[in-house]
């Protein structure tokens, strides 16, 4: 996979990790995650994200790397951008099941914890002076779903000038192609498209302060 | 076109048009734009989206639209952020002939125009704020290219929560299918897909004041 | 009082109510409003703005004005600014009691709701986009205190393009040296310093929709 | 003085220089800067502001600090916020004496550069991204005037979760009062108030990179 995307990409000038890892994790919330009970929840590619990304978090809690991890929700559809999914408008309201932080994923007494209202992890939150106080020079991305809110979240960690990396089995979408289509975009232009294990061999050789 | 967008988001309730619009103009710069000359340039899909674009912009100046443009240049490649592609970070420099907005779409006089640094022409730049003095409730998007800053534009738009209109005939791609595949990803969340006929229609309509 | 602000500026130009309102509420937590319970409460220009603005708070909602109102706190000392005042470190934690909204004030069903990090309702919220989604072109201040997250509030309004307009006997200070400083400092630059009776004369003027 | 801004402060826990420092520059613009030239010109906190700045900012370009700095201007009275001064919306013009960069202080070559459109340097500019890239923790501020945008970018400094220094003698304002009152809000809340001869000890010991 990595051959590919370095095919895809044509350049050999890869951004690379820096010296200060932070890692972000987007919307493993459970009306994404569960299993068969939601209509967004339950994909191949996102269960795998889940898993892979619960390990890279584990071993990131118990080396101090820091995490800022985010769901989506509003209060009600007045405070919403305009959303075409006409069943997210109904269900991404605090409280509703759909809502709530995948167990598995976080840890709300060790992750920097926002809800947000937008695709991306960065816009109209505190992540980015989150990161800054961290001095984290490094964002690792992990989440769903690639084609909507990874895809954002990877924008605005390149806007912000962040090294940006994506452990490709760390993110998933309910579509194969759109999975592939948007790691095709992002790894030509803004990112390092990488795997979990890569990532952990750097974070187990970085030295954090 | 619009038939299959459609069937794409499955989605009836469409954002529709609101009481005021406003232009944004990315990146129509000579790098991207001009025939032969640039490793970047001379795509059907952005000579067709200029073409289109310039009819709907003399249009919006007589009526008195806001208009914003940008281009993407920097001084150095220490203030860029972590590009991929080799060929941008050297020729995006402040002064390049790749750097200058296109004489077809730009009329500096008119246009409130800034250098953005980011894929999108709202992170940090004034855009949004220009917008709201004008009281601007609905953003048309045009420009290039449709898989990278048209893509940022459209989920920036979204997220600060104006409603969002892409003429599909006013941005383009050198890639026509990475151009239909970040129409089929933005059309189905975040903006109608729309076309400058359906534009010129609206903006003829609509009492500006 | 009015006179003398004008005075002050030395600026026939005023900016003026604008067609759509908004109104921010800033930090009117009951560690700045409680009587004499909290290190930073129980000051008498304090609760003559909360006074104040519970009268103008309960019109609006009536109006159907919209309200964005916020608290500070946060998990840890570790996601917080570089705060000097020993104490707001101490106290501002989630679900201490100094952070708990005033109830005289606040309508968690009405308002939308958010808690900052950073002295501006504006830093790093969705108040701005919020107000975009509504129309509002002006940003009525309210709440405490006038020398710190008023002051910052009044710049982000301002650097917005909204028309910004200062009640006085809305916001208020522990020093009231300190609250008429500040209201020097910005009613010469960025905002009209006005006062309840003439803001809620204008409220039931607008006609809103 | 630093005696007496400790003592206004109450507060013994110093922010402390960090780890890497980066300067902004506010607005030493000739309008601001010149002598008998300019309305808003000539006052003798903002000549001392410029002389110790001049001496700063050619030992830290010598010692490769990253340096930002701004003017304001706009194109037109449309695109600005709303100003209470009259003058300065008719001189903040593109291409006006009043908004060139005074050559004492400014180096178009080292410098990071921008034209910034509210009273803080980081609002909708690259400022803050950039200072991302450089992995600066540590923002040094200079440049005038201290009741307006120096106030307005120490909040920002401090709102992205820098730590924050401001050498006294490195800021000016028109009035003395004003200069003084700003100072003690912003010591003993947001920043540390040094001097360039402190600032200038630590950029000589701190090793950049």
């Amino acid at each position: 996979m990595e051959d590919i995307l370095k095919i895809w990409s044509g350049e050999p000038n890869e951004i690379g990790f820096g010296d200060k890892p932070g890692i972000v994790v987007v919307d493993f919330q459970e009306g994404f995650t569960k299993d068969p009970g939601f209509i967004m929840g339950g994909a191949p590619l996102i269960d795998r994200a889940v898993e892979n990304s619960e390990k890279l978090l584990k071993l990131s809690r118990k080396l101090g790397v820091p995490i800022a991890s985010c769901n989506t929700a509003y209060a009600n559809q007045n405070e919403m951008p305009y959303w075409k999914p006409k069943k997210m408008k109904e269900i991404l309201i605090h409280g509703h099941p759909s809502t709530k932080f995948d167990p598995r994923i976080h840890d709300p007494k060790y992750d920097y914890t926002v809800t947000k209202s937008a695709p991306s992890i960065f816009f109209e939150t505190g992540v980015a002076s989150y990161f800054i106080k961290q001095k984290v020079d490094t964002i690792i991305v992990t989440g769903c779903v690639t084609s909507a809110c990874i895809r954002a979240t990877v924008i605005d960690s390149f806007s912000y000038k962040f090294r940006t990396i994506v452990p490709e089995d760390c993110v998933g979408d309910r579509e194969e192609e759109s999975h592939w289509n948007n790691l095709y975009d992002i790894e030509r232009r803004y990112c390092d498209v990488s795997n979990s294990k890569e990532v952990i061999n750097y974070l187990e050789s970085v030295r954090l302060t």
